[in-house]
């Protein structure tokens, strides 16, 4: 691809946005579209082009979308005026939210019907990540199709893994990392939870265990946020976690992979929702964790 | 500490033996105790004196004991010619074996009460981590000991977190550390069961998570072990993975902290250990998620 096509962006909230204005940077002609349009003016005034509905933003043959769960990737996708219905033949729709894996297969099914291909591609990091084009991306769809995107895709990541072209592969590894991190998110609740109640700093915990086996991101990051109790403004809001951890179980069931953690994991979250706390970034299920040992929070 | 004082070593498993191989190494006097003396053949090699008893062990000032479990620090401490009745005024007994904090209290107490000083010390990181100077310590105790043994605790590690007079509080911080760890590998085996039972490959989606979010020792080395079926020989034990989740939950029913995800684990291990794992690397518990979902092993 010696010219940069075209690249529509749907669904322009703070992750959408942060990779159209990525692709803008980069030089790529974008298209932008958002439900509602107020999100589309900072990138209009970058020099992207608005599109009147998803099907128009598919009109130059390669789509992103990025919305919040299935019910909006169903309404971008198949409604009037859908993706589906804008993509030219040989078009490619990259789908990038998480979403369940069961819809990604219907997904990609109907996409192949209408003579177009649907690649998965969700991501790992935040949108500061996506800005800098530093996401991870795990992909997976037809092999034309991904090596068609490809070049978008590496804009937006600095590493794209290919899962193959089982399509909905690549958002399994997506509810599996989620996952991943909340568990060890409850590890390091639970963990405070028992070190403050026998008078030891989990600041100090923290700091020895996020510089040594646990030296990751995840760890240094959302447990400092934990030991701060920094739960605004959410990177990550609690609804979406618990959104996530039932896509994983559902996820399992359909295969029939039981998953002990998770179910903690969801009882967690409809509990720390249950105390009001669904707007929070999703590391505030520490707060529960302490007060069901009896901690006094807020 | 201008000399370096003789440093007993109790307690000669892989790790206490890495230990006073470095100990030996970096020029520290040594003598040696271990229940069966075989292992105290290497090290005499080295340049290390045998002690006939713990307490001779500890005639030095400074003896750092590494053992198995409460039963065994018990009796190397508190029995007939154990460690209190070898320290000399102002020696002090450096508890590095992970134990119950009790226990720790238990003792600190009674050291207190013969004039000499309990430091708990446990620590982080594996042998060949102690016999490079490598590992991570967290200490505990009177401060005045604390002083008199960094010397010896920077010998063995690369970082020396000290977590106040508290006796058991470094107990309690490597017993949470221990959990988190458990928690890391349940995760993943709960994830890469879902992954395969979706027909999407655990190990290639474990080099994802494991250079992007989760670029850490921990998911690195363990998640390795699991997608790689490599349980033998045994980093860490099934059994004392048992061992050490049973701490931490009895830590936590002492102060009143509930901890959801310890709970899972101890089940998991003690159906691992059923399943004829105990002597496996706990890494094993990734076979009893995947044969809970139908998968066949072995």
């Amino acid at each position: 691809m010696a010219e940069k096509t075209q690249v529509g962006v749907v669904g322009l909230g703070s992750m959408g946005a942060a990779m159209a204005a990525r692709l803008l940077d980069q030089g790529w002609p974008v298209a932008v579209w958002n439900r509602s349009p107020a999100a589309e003016e900072p990138l209009l005034a970058k020099g992207a082009v608005r599109a009147a509905t998803p099907a128009e933003a598919a009109a130059g043959g390669i789509v992103l979308s990025m919305v919040s769960d299935d019910a909006a990737l169903k309404s971008v996708t198949t409604g009037d005026a859908g993706i589906l219905s804008g993509l030219g033949e040989g078009g490619v729709h990259l789908s990038m939210s998480t979403v369940s894996p069961a819809l990604a297969a219907d997904l990609a099914a109907a996409h192949q019907a209408a003579g177009v291909a649907y690649v998965a591609a969700p991501v790992f990091g935040q949108p500061p990540a996506a800005a800098a084009g530093q996401l991870w991306v795990a992909m997976s769809g037809p092999a034309a199709a991904k090596d068609t995107t490809r070049p978008v895709l590496e804009t937006l990541g600095q590493a794209v893994h290919d899962f193959g072209d089982v399509p909905e592969a690549a958002n399994v590894v997506k509810l599996g990392g989620n996952f991943m991190i909340a568990a060890a998110v409850e590890a390091m609740a639970e963990t405070f939870t028992l070190l403050e109640k026998h008078g030891v700093s989990a600041r100090q915990a923290h700091e020895l265990y996020s510089t040594s086996i646990f030296a990751a991101p995840i760890y240094r990051n959302y447990g400092g946020f934990i030991v701060d109790r920094k739960f605004e403004p959410p990177r990550f809001r609690m609804k979406l976690g618990l959104k996530d951890i039932g896509l994983a179980l559902a996820a399992g069931e359909k295969v029939g992979a039981p998953l002990p953690f998770a179910a903690v994991l969801r009882e967690r979250f409809i509990g720390s929702i249950a105390h009001g706390r669904g707007d929070l970034d999703w590391t505030a299920i520490a707060l529960d964790a302490a007060e069901a040992a009896g901690l006094k929070e807020d």
